[in-house]
């Protein structure tokens, strides 16, 4: 029997052990997708608690708690930051097999040297020390990412944004961790959503463009792109909703739909019309990402909201999205497709989020590489993704990839998350890979060369992410 | 190698072989959804082969024998009991890595005290010996049941069904397991099936009000809520054919609807009017089960009698049933918070048949929990149904679930057979979660925590349900 | 650890080793459906180079370079075949994981007794000892299949061909493999491809009738179907591309389709029209092979040249085909519902590219058994295929056909390739295979019967191929 998450917790192999610690473990970490607050790392910030720190804002943790039936008081309520964090330990047990058990614990193991098992029993030694360490200035935002060892980071950025905390994190030398940003334009791409119009009022206002009709929106956003570029953005990241639906596009009905948009604030936009201008807008700026050398991202498959009592209650990402289960790979064909065609393709992310397309979306990348010498894909799947980080989801994923496509390319991991402490995901990713690389090796299905197998590994956790986004990162 | 079906049967190591022996094993049988038949348990019914028992109704053999191409006779048609097991044996080696496979063999063990292997050469040997226990008067439809260790059974029950046979089983002291009816209103949910106007006449016979519209049709159904509550009914159950389709429901037209049915036998009611009537009818049904404590079971996406033919020569539920692949998620998802919203969702198991959507199902039970501190979940997902019930299925399942959501709320098993010896599918589900535990906990997932571990094996075999359904159940 | 593919590859247990040694390993080869040329069959071609032999059709290896970033010159381009070698050599360690890592290392070893690991090192002296091999006339097309013990394969030929290599073949005493043809009229049911017109006046010449409606068209199906026959075909395929759609058809609207597709070349076909008029040709060729005793086979849910630019520049088969994720069930059930209703489904073979629908296929089998006391199905699902034919997918492939089905009558591997050198796959599938049965056996799943295992190995390697599709082979 192995103990419970000691040195080689998820490697069994000699072969899985070797090449994560000397290999996997040694390298830093390009985050390039995450939802840290700029504003946090700029004014550094400091928690009180554990339970700020953990259940302040984790959709995934909270949706736990409900699934184990909290009272919502200590998920999201009014109950002091204690009981909140008692309710949270005395659920844990019962997350055997969940991927936040895991987390939980390499959490307080790496950050707070705390080896306790996390239950009811010991909720109140685990809150006190964690107390104690908390009040370290030590444990303020920075010094968690540069503990981490995270050599850049991107944050998710509105076109609105002015990226003013990001201009005063680069400016900071004492702190050397890149911190760029990464362009979100979902806001734009929404326009069967109420709120259309005040949003576009405001995004014309932040780039000095008053957004009245299709050029001028184009107009506005050019101006924030060349804002994001001119504080390093090197990637955008598109979220999808539901089972994509394609319509192409063209200049007139994206017009028409737009001035739609802007009468109704949204209301009368049709579906039809709603996936026209995407497409359209996404088209304008594909182009631009490719101008600029951007990666763009795109998420997909996600139904968000169904419960509406929940949302009226605590509003968007508070742990009621589900996976959409429809078939997205279809469109998502003609819409790279349409792409392509129009010059409008940039190297390109996809992350699906419903696993029982995992082969399908693997396979679809291959139909849309260039054969373009470059040495890298030009589109490819990303990892596991929400609600199959963990485990299963994230093995079964590299597996997809690895038989459909060429695996020594896959871009590794990203946190998604909004947490200051999930760096270790990183650290779980990487065992699972070393695993899987051992398993393939330790029963003959890969040659022993460990000088191959340890370049993959280096490659997989930070190289081949630093060369498909282009990231400029010293030694 | 491990002996063919020893006493470690699915049982690798050493957490997993104590979690079984210790604790599993020993917990009692509740089967909370089965489709034995109340007629029979009042009774005692007894039978004279083997072939009565196994082969009689049950078309989960039925389907496999005809993949063994077997001639029909020997399935449903008018060989000799003798002739049909013989060809059952026939088929029998063909089966491996069916769950037939085992069921069969751990029934013939558990039940017959007979470890030999079922194959043609062992046929007439094993005919002979169930037969002549067959003759002993401890073979009984009760006595198996009270062998098996079921403290209580729900059946599956019509709305007209007077549940004589239940207060017949009720009332007699010596036997002591509850027999519980379940509401089962599936019949007159579907509208658009031919018959449905004899259906209802006969509905409103049965509960002393002539069904003529949706208020008569709601009088006559809380008549037999009432009944069925009288005898101690818990839980309603509700099987959705094909994928999931939701139309947003109002009185006006499901009036029209159902007049449409009446006038037409069901002929005219168009696919939408269908969908619309079930959400009308499963938001009136929803309060009601709201108001008495119960918990409403949703089983879907099965595509029924796709097989014309053969439909016509068999009839229904003769194995010709399959899995609709489209998916439910969406629909579903918007069935739920249609019912949340207007206070018409009980506590809910929802059954995927399509493993494609495991992982999709375990998630949406996730928007749709209460936050309402009842320490237990409000929407969860039901165990490996149907098509997945079998080693990878049900172990599949339970990965999902638990990666998804809390498995320490998991509800564990439940039979969903017409057959009397199939309380051993209990002692499969068993070996098979303690398998599951047993890995995560020796290979460093979760603390060796015995403690904690057998409670966990025994809330999930048995305490679990009992406190969802709020069973009463003496010691 | 296990050496790199040793003579255990793939088999880690003493059951698995074994059956695969004793019994899978020296059965000989059906492969009933493959893309090899008849022509080059005939001409009993030769190779000069390995990347002629290796890269010069090998839409496989192509998407997997492309997935590594190499320049289209080096895949389907003008560089030089040891340019193009040289290039697969630089991706193969990339490909760990992938089957064409397997494949490929297993055909060095097998056909030219080299274990030397591809990559980019070794590329030179591979290079040169292929060369040196290929030298030797054994090492033709008829020397390649005869070394690989193939004693029948299929080709895959239009109902235009005349078949003059198969004769050519036959007549020759010195070449012992049977070469038969298959039926493919993939063309004819395509209505709504532009050039059908031609297609049809094609057909109408290659078979003595001129098409102008459904009747002649019927008429030189049936010539067709006569000459196939004569040439001892056995065997339809057919590839029905995306989500299955059906439409139920009649002769009035099937006749009103042609006409149309015959006055706009296809153009001004709807889907609908081709949904119904494939269901119309169907049963027409469902009743004939019915009457003829051949076997159907269905591929289905492919997406087609989804990228446009590729597919100007490269045409057809190039790599880009995709994973339609729709479900095709439902509508697959329906179109084998109407030919059994019209006595036109022959005994068939249904595979899925879709991986998610791969339980809900072999579930669908079950609902088309007849009954009929052949000892074998009547619709059965086929092997893992094209973007599932690799270690996880054939195993899962073969898990959810035993776990749904009679894992005994499963009809094993067929090679789908235009590779003289893929025979190797059904060296790779056998080990699966016996790993599998291996696995079952010794961790007390299923009988240590030895037995009764070595002729469920030679069967599903061999023998069911045989009784299924009636081929005649002398021993």
């Amino acid at each position: 029997m192995q103990k419970f998450m000691d040195k080689d917790f998820l490697l069994t192999t000699k072969t899985a052990q070797l090449l994560y610690h000397m290999y996997a473990a040694k390298m830093p970490i390009i985050d390039y997708h995450c939802h840290l607050s700029p504003a946090e790392i700029a004014e550094d910030k400091r928690w009180s608690n554990i339970s700020e720190l953990w259940l302040g804002g984790d959709h995934y943790k909270w949706r736990a708690m409900r699934s184990c039936g909290i009272d919502e008081a200590c998920i999201t309520g009014d109950a002091s930051d204690y009981e909140k964090f008692r309710a949270w330990c005395r659920c844990m047990p019962q997350l055997i097999g969940n991927p936040l058990y895991h987390w939980s614990h390499l959490e307080l193991r790496r950050y707070f040297d705390c080896d306790l098992i996390i239950n009811e029993q010991n909720c109140d030694i685990i809150w006190q020390l964690t107390a104690e360490k908390l009040a370290d200035p030590a444990f303020s935002a920075r010094g968690l990412i540069t503990r981490s060892r995270v050599k850049l980071l991107c944050t998710t950025d509105d076109p609105c944004d002015q990226l003013e905390y990001h201009a005063a994190i680069a400016a900071d030398e004492r702190f050397t961790t890149k911190v760029l940003p990464a362009f979100r334009p979902d806001k734009v791409l929404g326009i069967d959503k109420p709120g259309i119009a005040a949003y576009l009022a405001r995004l014309g206002e932040a780039n000095g463009v008053a957004v009245t009709n299709l050029s001028t929106l184009e107009q506005a956003l050019t101006v924030a792109l060349d804002r994001f570029a001119a504080h390093g953005c090197l990637t955008a990241d598109h979220g999808i909703n539901d089972a994509i639906t394609f319509v192409k596009p063209d200049p007139y009905h994206a017009e028409e739909a737009l001035g739609t948009a802007l009468a109704s604030d949204g209301r009368d936009v049709t579906a039809e019309q709603a996936a026209l201008f995407r497409a359209q807008m996404l088209r304008f700026l594909g182009k631009e990402y490719v101008k600029r050398g951007w990666v763009s991202q795109i998420h997909f498959g996600v139904l968000r909201n169904p419960n509406e009592r929940m949302f009226n209650r605590l509003g968007p990402d508070s742990g009621f999205d589900v996976i959409h289960g429809g078939s997205s790979v279809a469109a998502l064909g003609q819409l790279l497709n349409y792409l392509e065609r129009e010059d409008a393709l940039p190297r390109t992310v996809l992350y699906s989020i419903n696993p029982a397309e995992d082969a399908a979306v693997a396979v679809l990348c291959g139909a849309f590489q260039r054969g373009n010498g470059s040495g890298m894909p030009t589109v490819t799947q990303g990892s596991a993704w929400w609600f199959n980080d963990h485990l299963d989801g994230m093995r079964r994923q590299m597996q997809a990839l690895a038989s459909e496509s060429a695996f020594g390319h896959f871009l590794g991991m990203l946190t998604d998350s909004r947490s200051f402490l999930s760096y270790p995901r990183h650290e779980y990713f990487r065992r699972i890979l070393c695993q899987l690389l051992g398993d393939w090796v330790e029963s003959g299905l890969y040659p022993a060369d460990m000088e191959a197998l340890a370049q993959m590994v280096c490659d997989i956790c930070y190289n081949n992410t630093k060369d498909f986004f282009g990231f400029k990162i010293e030694n």
